[in-house]
């Protein structure tokens, strides 16, 4: 049985927050027990602060009570990080949801963190601008979700992630203190840079409740080529290639013969391959076909195929739309996915995809890989029937091998998901103790008490 | 006077470093006694350690005996972050200058802190790269100071500080343990971003022993524009246009009167006006001469007196010469100079400079405004005959007026040189009690005896 609250800090919170801005009924617990994850576990109450001095009140009468906090923003993590513990409350930023400027002649845009990605982007569009981060979720996330851990999407490989894209934060440290750093300028030599700390640290730092985001002026226009290679190596070596050129590409995609036979599988027209990469670049009318030209060159060499250019209209579309349903249409392979988004240096991604598909014949198991081959950043999706004890039991143990492979490699655990509670006992393999130990150091100096999403991101002492 | 090192620590120092890594001669101290801000202060000592190995016991022997301890790489830095105080000593990355790897297929290198800049530069020509940061200082400094202070340049409008072009660190804590962080892969959702904080924390947190740098592949060509306006005003006014349209020059370069006038009086052909921009575009022969007409459409506008297209060749190489021949020639008004790297939003550029002139006329001194406009980071000079009481006392009462006004336009106190001494009290204008805390808090977690570079950077309690 969870412990109830104690009775001074309900108290608190109801004054604070009035009727609607604290819930412990359980259709709210419900609503905010599980994240994109499956993991679940009620929390004892669920907040809904109006502001940032809502949000300090809150955080101090959390230290007061040693009430632990979970941040969420909507709920859209693949990583449990917004799941929340036992007897912890949720802080929901649902209704911290204004976009409180748009300043196009500074390229950025002030938002609240229950601002959602899409909202955002719709309203860019007007001043020809975008937010580059875009998850698969980007719709339906929030700003503050792809902040805490440091979102990324294809067009990272030309825009980079989250954290490349914010220029300054308000946030609430674990002390209950109201901090800010950075603001509406692109350049910045003055103290300590806690903006690119707390984006990524899931809500185990500070909160945040406004962040000034750097915007992009939106191309004219976009263009594709889709490659087929022999195999997976050859589509890796090419993929070395063309991040060696000064061209970057928009989106970098790779797709390996099980995504393919899974594309085929479901009506799309994608002929037999090894392995396939959709290229994309960004630009003008005058200045893309050398782009695209440039890309192609890069793109041909050993092992090719066939390589196709798709323009702007229905032929890119159909491209992009069987590469968005690849990740749900691998249910149709078997009910069971762990999906986790390593990354490794991109001249080692021809091992990684070598190396997961020795695991795949090791462990019995169908191993689908595809992603953002330009960052090195791939998701690999291992498949198996939960039902089934021996296919759930090689699934996890494959997993530690995946992650040990990937680091074996030189690269890291995520490039985009976060750690959260699925990658959280990894992390002793990925850091030295005194690494870890820097960031538990860190986290004592803004957490003191550790009431911000505890047993999160860093692993148990 | 001084106090003597304890007899233990100097008998460490020698069995750790040796007779020519440990010295405490004259000459050595003088070498090591001040950095590009004229700031003046012997050490007590100066080690040059060849490895990580000796950094870590160096850094333990200083915490245990509390002996403060300055990093340093070139001293080219302008703020005195590089310049010991009574009783510290030294630590010269000097002899770590080893590049460790370039990987052309990675678009990165590995380095030792104490490479050059430049040398660095003429390892990656032929692989095609170059690592973006360019101070004026580049020939000279050291990539660990770079590093140290997030140098920029004028490139960073397109390619970011250097902040944004390391990718991961190896680093001495203040605790004497040896971290590791990020590595060669340019997406990381992976624990707490100590890369970054590390960065622009002028050696006050950790120790950088060796980084992982981004690498950009070499543009085919470049050309540049030179654009005289009306007035600042007018001049300011382009370059939020030039920043709101797609295409990121590579340089964007404003001069206001004044640095005009002094380019006249050293020979350089300049035509009368009220503010010059130079502008910049890298590319490919195909693509260029389209992305400087865009350039040029958007440089366009009321005020606009004359644009001249320099390509690539003598007349671009004069140019910049004549930028580059502006920070000494200020010397021809006034021997004395205190140059400032503020940074405010790129829209209230126009506002900058029209209260900086303002303050010109109020304190009766010469103010000199030019560079990176892009990115908001204007240089302010005033300039002064020390050897006058009056003009001194004026100039450092101007001083605190141009950060407060720099603040008042949502701006901040540097974007390319770092606080160091010269800004250090001037830290409380721009943070809030709170955030300098938080500052003071993560300077306690990863260096707890506040041994390393102590009182620079934050402001005394």
């Amino acid at each position: 049985m969870t412990p109830a609250l104690p009775t001074a800090f309900v108290a608190t919170l109801h004054a604070l927050l009035g009727e609607d801005g604290w819930r412990t009924d359980d259709r709210a617990l419900e609503a905010h027990a599980q994240d994109n994850s499956w993991r679940h576990t009620l929390p004892a109450g669920v907040a809904f602060p109006r502001d940032r001095e809502q949000v300090v009140a809150l955080v101090r009468a959390c230290r007061e009570h040693r009430i632990a906090l979970v941040a969420r923003g909507a709920g859209t993590g693949t990583t449990g990080a917004a799941v929340p513990m036992e007897g912890s409350i949720v802080l929901s930023f649902a209704r911290m949801n204004r976009i409180l400027a748009i300043q196009p002649g500074d390229r950025c845009a002030v938002v609240e963190p229950g601002v959602l990605n899409g909202d955002l982007q719709q309203a860019l569009m007007p001043h020809g601008l975008f937010w580059p981060p875009d998850p698969s979720s980007a719709e339906i996330c929030s700003i503050g979700g792809n902040l805490a851990c440091n979102a990324g999407g294809p067009r990272a490989v030309k825009y980079g992630t989250s954290r490349d894209n914010v220029l300054g934060l308000v946030a609430v440290t674990g002390a209950g203190e109201l901090i800010t750093c950075g603001g509406p300028y692109t350049k910045d030599a003055t103290g300590y840079d806690l903006t690119h700390l707390l984006v990524g640290s899931e809500g185990t730092l500070a909160l945040i409740v406004e962040a000034t985001l750097k915007l992009t002026p939106l191309p004219v226009t976009q263009a594709g080529l889709r490659v087929l290679y022999r195999d997976a190596d050859a589509a890796a070596q090419a993929v070395s290639r063309l991040m060696a050129q000064p061209v970057v590409p928009t989106r970098l995609e790779f797709m390996d013969a099980g995504s393919l036979e899974l594309l085929r599988r479901n009506g799309a027209d994608v002929p037999e391959a090894g392995a396939m990469l959709l290229v994309e670049a960004d630009g003008d009318h005058d200045t893309l076909p050398y782009l695209l030209q440039a890309l192609a060159a890069a793109a041909e060499g050993d092992g090719l195929i066939a390589l196709d250019v798709a323009m702007e209209g229905s032929a890119r579309e159909t491209l992009w739309a069987a590469r968005k349903a690849l990740s749900p249409a691998l249910r149709s392979i078997a009910p069971g996915k762990i999906n986790e988004d390593v990354v490794v240096p991109v001249s080692r991604i021809p091992a990684l995809v070598a190396g997961v598909q020795a695991l795949s014949a090791e462990f019995g198991l169908p191993i689908v890989t595809f992603g953002h081959a330009g960052n090195g950043n791939l998701h690999v999706n291992i498949l198996y029937h939960p039902d089934d004890a021996g296919e759930n039991a090689r699934a996890h143990a494959a997993l530690p091998r995946v992650f040990a492979l990937t680091l074996a490699l030189g690269g890291t655990l995520s490039g985009e998901h976060g750690i959260g509670l699925a990658k959280r006992d990894f992390m002793a393999q990925a850091f030295t103790p005194a690494t870890l130990a820097a960031m538990r150091a860190i986290k004592g100096a803004l957490d003191p008490e550790g009431i911000l999403n505890p047993g999160k991101v860093l692993p148990p002492v």
